[in-house]
Order: C-alpha cells, then sequence, then structure tokens
C-alpha cells in the first residue's frame, strides 16, 4: 500500500510517504521521524512503525516473518518496477502478488462523511468562481487573476488549489492543458477558467469560459455545442448506465455538429481524495455508475489558433438519477 | 522516459503525461491530443506521436520495430510495475532494461542557463520570506499569511509554490512537515516558515524562523544550536568533498550539544526542475560534491509538544568553494 490518497482514505492520516501494511493479523503504518507526530494523531487504529536504518521493504519482511505472513498484495500502478524489484530479491517472486484498484474501487463510491467535505469544496470554488468571474477583466494578466483566486478560496478554507489552475485568455483557450501565465487578459476575448480546490483532502472540479466584452457568432455557436453536449451528457448519469454512455451522450452531439474532431478528450473523470480518481468517463469506461460516485462532465471544443470552450461540472450519482454538485455556478451573484 | 522533469530536461516540453524515446535513429515526443499544441511549440526537434487508440507501450513498440531497436532502457524508478509488465508483454523481458537516475545524474550540474533561472527562483522567494516577516502578526491564521504569501510571490513573477508552503506556529513548529491550516499565530512563538517558488520549472527552498514577542531561553538556544550546525555544514561544501560529509558536520555539531535525536531527517537534497531531486545530502549520500550542484542545507531541531526549528539555505558549488544562492534571506529589509 504506497498510494498516499488511500493511506489516508484507510487510516486517516493526511500526510505522504507512508505505507501501509494491513492484514488480518494487524494493521501496521510506517514513515518515517518527520511524520512521526501526525501519524500517531491521526492513524488510529494503526501500529506506528518508523523507518530506521530499515527500509521499507526490510520493515514489511520483518513484520511478514513475525505475523508469519505468507503473501504481500501491493499496489502495481503505483509501486515503481524498481521498487518492485528490492520487493522480490527480499521476499521472494512468490510471495509478492501485484493487485489494481483494490481500494481504488472503494473509492468510488462516497460515503456521507465524504459527500459533506465534498459539497464544503465544490462550495468554495464555485464562490471563487463567482469572484473571479467578479474581478477578471482586460488588462489583468492571467497569473494576477490566478493569484487573487487562489488567496481569495484560502480565506474561505481551502488548503490549496485542486490543481494548478487554468486562466487561458484568448487563442490560448484552445489549449486544454494551458498553462497560465503573465499573458494580458484581452477585451472581447474568451478566458477559459478551469479551477478547484481542496478542502480537508477532498478536490473540486469546474470549468466555465467567461467572455469579456462581446461574443462572436462563433463563439456563441461553439458555446452553445458545447452546453448542449454537456446537459446531454449529465441527462445520462443516473445508476446503472455504463459511464462510456455519459461519454457517447456527449461526443455524439459535438459530432453531429461537425466538431467531433475538436473534443479530443475524454468526458470525465471521479473527484475526491485526488482530483483524477476512478472511474473514467470515456469510451473505454467499463464502470456502471452507481449511487454515491461523484464525477465530472466536462466536454470541450478546441479550435487551434482560435479558442477553445469547456464546461465542466460535478455530477453526484444519486439513488433516482444525479445531483449536479455544481448546479450554482451558473447562478448570478 | 517518463519522469516528467526528464522530459522537460530533454525536451524543452513543460507539461507532463508524455514520454519521450530518445535513440541515435531519431528522437520521438509521445503524448496526447490536450498537450498537442504545446508539445509542437516547445519540443524542437522531437517528432510529435500522439496517443490515439494506440497505448504508449504499443506507439514505443511500434517504433522500436520501425526503427529495428533491439533494447529499450526505461527508468525503472519511475515507472510503475504494472506499465513495466505491459512493456514486458509487448516487448519481451530481453528487449527491456531497467535504468536508474541517468538523467537525474545530468540535472546534477546546473549550467548557466539553468543557474539564472534558478536565482530568479531565489531572488523571489527571498522577497516572498522578506514580505511574508512583515505581514505575520499575532492573531493572523497560518492560511492567512500563506495565501498572502503566494498572492505576492505570484506577482513578482512564480508560477506556483515549489511545495505547499509550511508556516508552523508554535508547537506545531515541531512536525517537520506541518501542514498550514487555519490555527492563529500568537505573541512569543515561534512561527517556522518553510518556502519556495516556481519559475520557468526552477524551484527554491528556504526555511526561517520568525520569532514574535520575546524568544525565551530555550528558543535562543536551540536557534543558535541549530544555526551553528547550519554553518558547519555550509562550510564543508565545496568540490571534491562527499555530500555526507555535510551531513556529518551539522549532525556532530548537534549531537555535541545533546540534541542528536531530535534532528530526524537528512541534511538536504539537490533542487532545480524537482522540489527535491539528485544528490541527496544524508549519511548515506553516495554523491561527490562537484561546480554546478545546487544543494540545500537545512538541519533542525524538532522538540514535541515544545517547537521546532529550521534553518535552510540554498548553496551552490562553485569552482573554488560555494555560494549561498539564499543569503539574501537575513538582510534586514
Amino acid at each position: 500500500m504506497s498510494s498516499w490518497p488511500n493511506v489516508t482514505y484507510l487510516s486517516g492520516f493526511k500526510g505522504t510517504e507512508s505505507w501501509l501494511l494491513v492484514s488480518s493479523k494487524g494493521l501496521y503504518f510506517i514513515t518515517d521521524s518527520r511524520y512521526a507526530e501526525e501519524a500517531s494523531n491521526e492513524a488510529k487504529g494503526f501500529r506506528i512503525t518508523l523507518r530506521d536504518k530499515r527500509g521499507v521493504v526490510e520493515i514489511v519482511a520483518d513484520l511478514m516473518r513475525k505475523l508469519k505472513l505468507k503473501k504481500l498484495g501491493f499496489e502495481a500502478s503505483v509501486v515503481s518496477h524498481a521498487f518492485y524489484l528490492r520487493m522480490e530479491r527480499a521476499l521472494g517472486k512468490p510471495g509478492i502478488v501485484p493487485t489494481d484498484g483494490l481500494v481504488e474501487k472503494l473509492r468510488e463510491l462516497k460515503d456521507s462523511g465524504e459527500l459533506a467535505l465534498l459539497r464544503k469544496s465544490v462550495d468554495i470554488a464555485v464562490r471563487g468562481f463567482h469572484y473571479v468571474r467578479e474581478i477578471i477583466r482586460p488588462g489583468m494578466s492571467e497569473r494576477e487573476a490566478q493569484g487573487r483566486l487562489e488567496h481569495y478560496t484560502k480565506s474561505l478554507g481551502s488548503e490549496k488549489p485542486a490543481f494548478d489552475i487554468i486562466i487561458a485568455s484568448g487563442a490560448r483557450s484552445s489549449m486544454p492543458h494551458c498553462r497560465t501565465d503573465g499573458t494580458l487578459i484581452k477585451d472581447n476575448q474568451p478566458v477559459l477558467v478551469d479551477m478547484g480546490v481542496v478542502y480537508e483532502g477532498y478536490h473540486s472540479d469546474l470549468t466555465r469560459p467567461v467572455f469579456l466584452g462581446k461574443m462572436t457568432p462563433l463563439h456563441q455557436k461553439i458555446h452553445k455545442i458545447v452546453r448542449d453536449a454537456q446537459l446531454q451528457g449529465i441527462k445520462k448519469a443516473a445508476p446503472g448506465v455504463p459511464a462510456r454512455e455519459v461519454d457517447t451522450a456527449c461526443r455524439r452531439t459535438i459530432e453531429r455538429c461537425g466538431y467531433g474532431r475538436y473534443f479530443g478528450h475524454g468526458t470525465g473523470h471521479g473527484v475526491g481524495l485526488e482530483i483524477h480518481e476512478a472511474p473514467t468517463v470515456s469510451a473505454k469506461s467499463p464502470t456502471v455508475l452507481a449511487p454515491g460516485m461523484v464525477i465530472t462532465v466536462e466536454p470541450g471544443i478546441y479550435l487551434p489558433g482560435k479558442f477553445g470552450v469547456r464546461i465542466e461540472d460535478m455530477v453526484l450519482i444519486t439513488e433516482k438519477g444525479h445531483e449536479v454538485l455544481t448546479r450554482d455556478l451558473d447562478k448570478p451573484v
């Protein structure tokens, strides 16, 4: 166990660089002296073992001998191959079993405590979006808008941005993962705002284009197509529905309007202790939606050298259908 | 090749989720549609290949067949074991060779262009520290100080904080990796400030305790020991000296004063495209210092439940000895 969000999920510890050994014979938490004090406060129910001269692998090997454990499952998508080779040397190949997505699968379904934190995270992000929509004006740099937004959301209780917040103006909005910089925002241009915060470990994620000045007919047309596509996707979101159908609903709408090749990414992803987590919402997604899942629905159209529009909401799957967690985004303030 | 900082170092591309195939028969850059526009602008000299229905492993396998390459070196400390298993299936075990630290080793020695960016990153961080030292006062929350500091450094050109900035007040400063939160700063307490920024991809990292009000004799004593230890470490920093001797110099000073068991972490690390990179400065470090290396020297003493003091500077190894890049930190402003 070495994915930090998985460690947080299972133990309550909110730091990083820690490992869990979970077995019916005991729960062990392995970390180093930098985290000793937090770990004993937060990882209740685990025995804390500090790394000394022994590395993590040696500590695990010692514990397995002591507890007479024969097999160790490890997170193959998280552990590096070099770390695997160290485990293989210490424990022997038959003793170590690659696993994939066990805890990530549990994390797909948010319980009520997690949902309360996610709602708070969404609330701060929505208020942050309303704030940045108000302050953005021609002549302000993207980075200044980003800095003010981050300070504002921090004053509302955000631990930090959920990711590198994107404020991409003009033609730069056509790069889906544009890196915000000192570019000055101009009049009569779309500004893409893709933002979120972390609250008590839980992430939020939302995107809206903000138009300063006048929208051209092309801006209006693309905006309408993306919004229609997104609403088609959201409409599909319900328990029992394959996640890929949400993707299909968005993608078909955009394809029918002739812009299919300008929508190159998947439609969405789960959000929680990580900004991107299971399930994925794409053509290849194997997941069937279930109550408690929280996904983003975020189709986009990107016209290179011109502009891009992406619209993103966070959607909770409920017993009866869905709830758009970010529904207050488009409200006037 | 899949460590994003290594990709940046070799190609100039500043985004993430991209892979390089480097061979005498050609330079290939593999990414997805989200990064297509940036990659073609930034990764000069590389042939851009976009992921389509094929995954990265399949694209690499196709390229190897096309170029008649027999062996693929991969970054074993970065690539997950699951990714390795996919490569093993596609390419056969004899065709894939684990490598470790090849590019990281090159990155240890900063060239003049990199040093210029690092100096700018340090300059912004030092000005940020002077700013936060001025604004911190009793009654302000740690998080508010953090938010204002981040906004200020962003206005000076910082892309983002180099890591989760630590502003830890009172007894919280005894946790080396304390997570800054809404705790209110009180009078007559030490506040540990560990901060840095990213400028054009290059990180800075510095730590100072700020004392509000009156220092107790114990505060003064611990502060003096840590500063003496740090200066002993910095004095050692010169080309041809094993990095572990810098650690030893710090550690002995603290041990001689009877606080050895309260200094649980290594003395420092390299800084550059990553906040922590090679070389490490610890008892186990195999590195011999050489001109162009940039390391931190950051001993600390942490008294659980009381307070902690860490003092950190960034030090460039020069032909003749060293230069403290953060030397302006203690200047009055």
